[in-house]
C-alpha cells in the first residue's frame, strides 16, 4: 500500500551527503501561500491572479498557509476552496498535517517519498519550520532518473562530475548520452582512470599466482581453474554491491540493520559457495580425473564466494560511512581483495592438497 | 530546455517489448472527461463533482474533451475554465494540441516523456484515437524507478519475475527489498541459476588455457597476466555493455544509429587497449624483464579491449532485436566471449612471440 503522510513524516528523507542533490537545489519559489486568517475568497484570488515565472510550467492547486512568521502551518487544496464559504478564513479547510521536506533533505530520497505520496508538489522548509520554497514532483523525477543512470555508470568506474541541478533541465544533456556522443578524447577521459586503477588489482592478483611459481610449475593444470574461481568471486562480489548499493540508496539499509544483514549476506555466500563449488567440483574431476583437484576447486569456491559476498557488502558500507559515494568507489577495491583472495585461498589450498599431500 | 509538446508528439514512446510495462498497464480510469459542447459552467460542475475511487490521489485539475465518438480532441485545466465565462462550451478555451500516450506504449519511456513535460497526468488514447484512461506521473514516477532497479540487478543475473502493475503501488515490495529481506532459499533461487550458467563461461575460458598447456608448461611465467587480461575484458565489457544497456533504454540508440554507435565504440576500445595496454606492458616488463612478455601483454590488452567494446555493445543490440531484455541476457554471454577470446589472444600470441621465435 502506498505510505501515508504519518510513514513519511516519521522517516523523513536523510541529509544529503556531499555528492548528492539536496531539496533546496532542485525547488522552486513558484507558489501560493497565504496567512491562516485570510478568507478563502482571498485566497482563491490570490490563486488565479498567480503568474508563475515559467508559463510552461504546470499549475500546483495548492495554497500554502503559514502563521506571521512564515512557518508552514497547512496546506488547502483548490477543490477544497471551491467547495467551501467563500468568507471563512482559509485556516478553516486547511489541512494542518502537511508534509514537507527540509532544505537539507536527499533529493533523490525526496522523490521517492513523492512517489509514495503522490503530491504534485511538496512544500520545502528550513531548519526553523519556514516556508522556502516547493520541490515539484516532475523536478523530483528528474533527479531520480538521473541519479540511476549515474549510479549504474559510477559502478563501472565512469565517474562523471557531480550531478548539478542545471543537468536535469537538459534531456540532452543526459549521462547516458554523454557517454554516447562524447567525442572520443572525452570518453577515454572517463573510462580510462579507473581501467588503470583496476590494473592494479589485476598485477596484485597475478603477483599471487607469481607467489605460488613453483606449485603452478608442479601442476600446470591447476591454472585451468584460475577463471572459475575469478568468475566467481566476480560475479559474486558484483552481484553483492549491488543489491548493497541499491538498498543503501532505498533507505533499506542502515545504522540499525547493517550488521544483520552483512551477516546474512555472508551466510548467502557460504551456500553459494557450497552449491556452486559442488557442481564446478564434480565438472573439474570429470575433465582432469583427479580427486585432489576436484578438494581444491570445490573448497577455493566456497572461500572465495564468502570472501567476496562478505567484501560485497562491507566495501561499500565502509565508503558510505566515510561520506563517499559507495557506487563510485567500491567497485575497484571489492575486485581487487576478492580477486587477490581467491586465488590466495585457491592456491594456497592447491599447494597443500597437492604438493603437501602428494600427487 | 525542456521537450515541447511537439518534440514528444513527433517522438511518441516505442512499443513495449514483451518483457516491458506498458502504458495501458499502468493508466487508471479516474479522469473527468466532457464533449466539446459541454458549457463551461457545467464542466467546472462535474469536475467538483467528480469523486475519485481512492481518496488519497490527488486531484487532476484538468478536463478532457472528447467527440461524440469518444476520439479525444482537447484538455482544459481548471485555471482555464475559472477564467472564462461559464456560458461558453469548452471547446472555446480547450488546447486542442493534446499530448497523449497510446495503450500499447512502453510505460518507461513516457515516464521519461512526462518528466520533460512536466504535466500531473497525460490522457491515453486507443489506436482509434479515442480517451481510454490517464496515465498519471506519480505512477511513472514508480514505473521508472522500479525498472532502474530492475536493470541494475537483471544485469547481475538477478533474474526476477517481470514486473507487472501491482509491484508499483506497494513500496514493501521493491525489488531491493526482496534482495535484503527474502528468505534465504528464496534469495538462492533467484541468484544461483546464473551463476552456474556463468559458471560454463569459467570453464570454457580454463579450457582455453588447457588447450595451450605445453605453452604454459614451458613458460609458466604466462599465468601471471591471465587476471590482468581477464580483468581488462571484464572491465572494458562491462562498461560497454552498460552504456549500451542505459543508451537503449533510454532511447538514444535505435536501428538508425545502432552501427555508427557500434563502429566509435569498437574505436573507443582500441584506443583504450592502446593506452592501458602500454601501461600493463611497462609493468610487465619491469616485473618479468623480458621484451617478448611485454609485448605479449600489450597485444592482448589491445585484441582483449577491442573485442570486449565491441561484444559489450554487439550482443545486447542482438539479444534486444529478438525482443528479450538486454539487461538480463547479455551479461553472461558478453562474459564467455570476452573472456574466451582474451585467453585466446593471449596464448595465441604468447605461442607465437614466445616458443616460435624462441625465448
Amino acid at each position: 500500500m502506498s505510505a501515508t503522510p504519518e510513514d513519511i513524516m516519521d522517516e523523513p528523507p536523510q541529509e544529503a551527503g556531499g555528492y548528492e542533490l539536496s531539496v533546496g537545489e532542485v525547488m522552486t519559489t513558484g507558489y501560493v501561500s497565504v496567512t491562516a486568517e485570510t478568507s478563502i475568497a482571498d485566497a482563491m484570488d490570490r490563486f488565479q491572479e498567480y503568474a508563475p515565472d515559467d508559463p510552461t510550467r504546470t499549475t500546483i492547486y495548492y495554497t500554502y498557509v503559514t502563521d506571521d512568521d512564515g512557518r508552514l502551518v497547512g496546506v488547502a487544496s483548490v477543490r477544497e476552496m471551491l467547495a467551501a464559504s467563500n468568507g471563512d478564513p482559509i485556516s478553516s479547510i486547511m489541512t494542518e498535517e502537511v508534509v514537507s521536506f527540509t532544505e537539507s533533505a536527499d533529493a533523490e530520497q525526496a522523490a521517492m517519498d513523492v512517489g509514495d505520496l503522490h503530491y504534485p508538489a511538496v512544500p520545502v522548509v528550513d531548519d526553523d519550520g519556514r516556508l522556502v520554497g516547493i520541490v515539484r514532483s516532475e523536478r523530483l523525477v528528474d533527479v531520480m532518473e538521473a541519479e540511476s543512470s549515474e549510479d549504474m555508470l559510477r559502478m563501472q568506474g565512469m565517474n562523471l562530475p557531480e550531478l548539478t541541478a542545471d543537468d536535469l533541465t537538459d534531456v540532452e544533456e543526459q549521462r547516458s548520452r554523454i557517454m554516447l556522443d562524447a567525442s572520443i578524447k572525452d570518453i577515454l577521459t572517463i573510462r580510462v582512470p579507473w581501467l588503470l586503477v583496476a590494473l592494479v588489482g589485476g598485477f596484485l592478483a597475478g603477483g599471487v599466482i607469481g607467489v605460488y611459481e613453483e606449485t603452478l610449475e608442479a601442476v600446470v593444470i591447476l591454472a585451468f581453474f584460475i577463471p572459475v574461481v575469478m568468475d566467481m568471486g566476480g560475479n559474486v562480489g558484483t552481484q553483492s554491491s549491488t543489491i548493497f548499493i541499491r538498498g543503501v540508496v532505498l533507505g533499506h539499509i542502515d545504522k540499525s540493520n547493517v550488521v544483520r544483514r552483512i551477516v546474512k549476506e555472508t551466510i548467502v555466500g557460504a551456500l553459494i559457495g557450497l552449491m556452486v563449488g559442488a557442481v564446478a567440483a564434480v565438472v573439474a574431476f570429470l575433465w582432469i580425473g583427479r580427486m585432489d583437484i576436484a578438494y581444491v576447486v570445490f573448497g577455493s569456491m566456497l572461500g572465495t564466494s564468502i570472501v567476496a559476498a562478505l567484501v560485497g557488502f562491507l566495501i561499500p558500507w565502509l565508503v558510505y560511512l566515510i561520506g563517499q559515494d559507495p557506487a563510485a568507489a567500491s567497485n575497484p577495491i571489492v575486485t581487487t581483495i576478492k580477486d587477490v583472495s581467491g586465488l590466495l585461498i585457491y592456491f594456497g589450498l592447491a599447494t597443500f592438497f597437492v604438493l603437501e599431500l602428494g600427487i
